[in-house]
């Protein structure tokens, strides 16, 4: 089943990184060849795909309404890799695993935002349960710029037994959950070989998933409201542990 | 003028906090009175707010067709406050002065997503610049998740003002910044009086903003993409500011 990429960071980056079957790039029939639509263009001119003007209700309907920005990508299927893809990237780095779980996530934003930070600290690899769970779909390309392209993603039967697999391999699991009891994240160094799991939008961990962790640590909160989404609680722990790392891979360092 | 607030947790937050006039509740027609919907129902009766009960069009209107579960709250203007407040705030808790400052930003969800850490973390107030900026509108209090009906907000004339007088009452600039020879975030203990300062999100901090922060810090990236979404980079700046901190202020602490 080919897909349709939307939106220019998408398309760019499924380009540039080259992993899916690329069949064609869609232009709004009046955009003009300049700026960013002209980038777009000359990349696919350079990778010979065909080039198709069309209807802005066509990429609307592609893009499922989403903000397609006159451009979509015909593309093969996302290429999913598995754990051993994600343990031989941190091998080939010479990195201590650096992997984020994701328990059970429903909303394409939040599950693209955690994959553009996981991108930018230089996370290993995402583990996804295959069912009940938000796939690497079109939208979830678009949330994360376009950095689920270049980063591994393992679509798992079951969580659990991929955290078992993990342990078995001396990763480290942290939860990040809610509650009383619980030590905040900066209690631990998390400069380990980590498995940070996260709980979905409105349940959390489940148990299974919680008892299988190595330790859980919360986020701190105080204030009125008092709740934090997903994407920016995961940004927070991912930063946390990456620091930990003494900013490993940096250009900078 | 009054305004429409739109959304479960930004009516309930208004209401909560009770800081603006409160004129009506507006139901959708066909709600039920159960779950979220009765507890604002109740709530909007105890302060003796009208219910009316419209159509679905007219709510889609009134949220500029955001997302509006099905209720709006009919409210006066948004009461923002002044240098000082924030400041007496501080004074009021007995810590060091922690505010976030943000230049000509421009994405209600950047905002309101900001504003929401904010409250988390404990920020005594947030300062934005009165033109070319976004104000607290409808759109940003549900970004906000209604939080922002309970934090200090100053819109200041003019942001470098703003941050002059900062200054010359000890606290401490920070301008979260981009670049190859800016120290990470990590290699100043911002356990200070800090005024956090964050740039739009196309073209970062303004000249005159950044060459009156006291310190510029970054927040490293590696990665194919390599960029972070203000909300993003904010979140995790304020937390490691209030990590430093202790936790000051958690309950769990």
């Amino acid at each position: 089943m080919p897909e349709f990429l939307y939106g220019h960071w998408a398309v760019i980056e499924a380009m540039r990184a080259g992993r899916r079957k690329l069949h064609a790039l869609m232009i709004h029939e009046r955009a003009e060849r300049r700026g960013t639509v002209a980038d777009v263009m000359s990349m696919a001119e350079e990778r010979g795909l065909p080039l198709q003007r069309v209807q802005r209700r066509i990429l609307d309907d592609l893009a499922n309404n989403g903000n397609h920005q006159g451009l979509a990508l015909r593309v093969g299927p996302y290429p999913y890799c598995d754990l051993e893809d994600i343990l031989n990237t941190a091998a080939r780095r010479g990195e201590k695993p650096f992997i984020l779980l994701l328990d059970l996530l429903k909303d394409p934003q939040n599950v693209g935002s955690l994959i553009r930070v996981s991108d930018a600290v230089g996370v290993h690899g995402i583990v996804v349960q295959e069912r009940r769970s938000v796939a690497v779909t079109p939208a979830v390309v678009n949330a994360s710029s376009g950095a689920v392209e270049h980063i591994n993603v393992a679509q798992v039967t079951n969580l659990v037994s991929a955290m078992k697999s993990l342990k078995s391999q001396d990763v480290w699991l942290v939860g990040l959950d809610v509650g009383p009891n619980i030590p905040p994240l900066d209690k631990t160094d998390l400069n380990m070989s980590l498995g940070l799991v996260m709980g979905s939008e409105g349940d959390g961990l489940r148990r299974l998933v919680r008892d299988t962790c190595d330790l859980l640590l919360t986020l701190p909160m105080r204030g009125e409201v008092g709740s934090l989404n997903v994407a920016t609680a995961g940004a927070v722990a991912l930063y946390r542990a990456w620091s930990a790392r003494a900013w490993e891979g940096w250009a900078h360092a």
